[in-house]
């Protein structure tokens, strides 16, 4: 049989070779360099072609497809929640994703995204801060040492400038491996007792827990005045972590509010209780942080544009490099007509 | 660096494989096997979670996420449909698809779908003509020669035992393809200089052209009665390949009707027009063809449900052979908590 055409052929980056990609990047500058692709798709946000995510619930959890287009190309991620997978020995989330060409309709980049959201969903929540946190914020409160503990630890040390993380989650074992992984990143790093402990002189609160259910991380008497709170883990129908008496006390930024109104912490408020888009912000033109007495919260979910600007770094960061495969996924016969043809004769 | 575990990977079809799947199986007995997967799905619709396919549309073509699950699994294609791909030396439409576990979200089988779409839609095609094609129909008109045109013919012979196809097509470079790639099908084949040509004395009259735009490949006084219209190719909105007043004679049968209302031929009519919907008369439970002088027709669109039910024939067909290759395309830490760890361990 003869060997594909290149048209036929589609790069396709494996978990391996992403995970060359970054220790060859440096966590740190991909962090960055995400950020800037994130950045910049946010300034140009009225260009997308956006929809709230597709998704199909289950008793178990949630599976998911987040596509968004610009006028050149068209990307889209594949993305589960399963807070019951970690018992078993699965990640909560995995994903994949595919960048394509607007014009053709063709796939020009297949890559595995577990890894790549965690990146991408650190230097999101990084890059909001920057614009929102109060100024010379130093201490992160980390509330919730799973997966995605580390990432934003990194990211917000290597975008905002934090030195010290104050970690807490309800099983020790998850404190243990993220302070074990921090050791040797230039962090002050805090194993605390409760979420309590934790939050004590932080100016950044990340919450990032997994459970499918209203729960309540934060209650209001915890949270004092100037601080940023980033909300990572409320972010499917039913499973918020805030209490609802500090999202009244809060100006609420979101990335996508029909989205964010079904899955974020704000399916607790009124449906037109008052949000600020962060693309707006991001573009000066809507206040992001006004007082240093104010609280401001990132009611994050995951918009995605950010799965485009990162399928989109990843696209342009693998060109010229050994970081991927060329994968036989799309047919393509001599004679664009003639796919029977095609099968026939390769028999 | 260590081998990634079993649950990082994901069998993955790609196009070579497909290939050499079909001519193991004999392109007839797989487009029967098809249509016994999505009968048996039609069969039981209501289990279904169901909703429109997702539609990028630019001015160049369309790129369409297909989702849908039942209790056990997941599944989605991607499919683009770019008309002036063909020019260009591109397909019209690729297409590749994921099927995944409803109960962890893990993906379990990645394929090339190019070539199982159109055997999926030649099959679906098929399956439909053996509920509303007239008794004893054996002659098919084909309106449209291109990628589509064989696999609808195989499949009329496999499923509805048809003899004879009468092939049109505005360009006959595309007929001459068909005729040469049905020499030795066992079907008696005729070229024809018309589509008026074409279906004198056909009992069912497929059409599938691919012009993105309000088209009339059938005119009213083409059409007596008694016929069974199989039209493949009116798929997305201002894209439609019948007159009107066709429609308007005909008795009309959709898969999923939220959908083809958007897309199939039935745009052309008012939103309460009366249709059938095909999974209620593969379970008795609506009438099919009632009258041997009836026009019926088929306003074929493609639904998530028909791909899901391709999904499921080549994840257990593939079962113990070699037509599939593992990719690694899940991050798989030993703890899977441990996200961050893994990747810097693999530095």
């Amino acid at each position: 049989m003869t060997q594909p055409s290149q048209k036929a052929l589609v790069p396709f980056v494996s978990v391996a070779n992403m995970m060359a990609l970054v220790n060859a990047t440096g966590i740190e500058p991909m962090l960055r360099d995400l950020a800037g692709y994130i950045e910049a798709d946010f300034k140009r946000w009225p260009e997308f072609d956006k929809t709230p995510r597709v998704a199909s619930h289950s008793s178990d959890g949630v599976i998911e497809l987040m596509p968004t287009a610009d006028a050149d190309n068209y990307g889209f991620k594949y993305v589960n929640g399963h807070p019951k997978n970690m018992k078993e020995g699965y990640q909560t989330v995995t994903a994949f994703g595919v960048l394509s060409s607007v014009a053709n309709g063709y796939p020009i980049l297949l890559t595995e995204m577990t890894v790549l959201t965690a990146l991408r969903t650190a230097a999101t929540s990084a890059l909001v801060g920057k614009y929102l946190a109060p100024k010379g914020a130093r201490v992160m409160a980390m509330i919730g040492n799973g997966a995605q503990c580390e990432f934003q630890a990194m990211a917000f040390k290597a975008i905002c400038g934090i030195d010290t993380v104050r970690l807490y989650d309800v099983d020790s074992k998850a404190t243990e491996k993220a302070v074990r992984n921090l050791t040797d990143s230039g962090l002050t790093v805090i194993a605390c007792k409760s979420g309590e402990d934790a939050i004590e002189g932080a100016q950044i609160i990340t919450t990032c827990t997994a459970d499918k259910q209203y729960a309540t991380i934060l209650t209001d008497n915890m949270i004092g005045t100037g601080v940023h709170i980033n909300a990572i883990g409320g972010d499917c129908p039913g499973k918020t972590e805030l209490h609802r008496d500090i999202l009244l006390r809060s100006d609420i930024f979101v990335e996508y509010p029909p989205q964010t109104r079904i899955e974020g912490e704000i399916q607790q408020l009124d449906p037109d209780h008052p949000v600020t888009e962060l693309w707006q912000v991001m573009r000066g033109e809507a206040q992001g942080r006004s007082d240093p007495r104010q609280i401001t919260l990132f009611d994050s979910v995951g918009f995605a544009i950010e799965d485009f600007s990162a399928l989109r770094f990843v696209h342009n960061r693998i060109q010229n490099t050994a970081f991927f495969d060329q994968l036989d996924m799309l047919a393509d016969p001599d004679d664009p007509r003639d796919l029977f043809g095609m099968v026939r004769r390769a028999a």
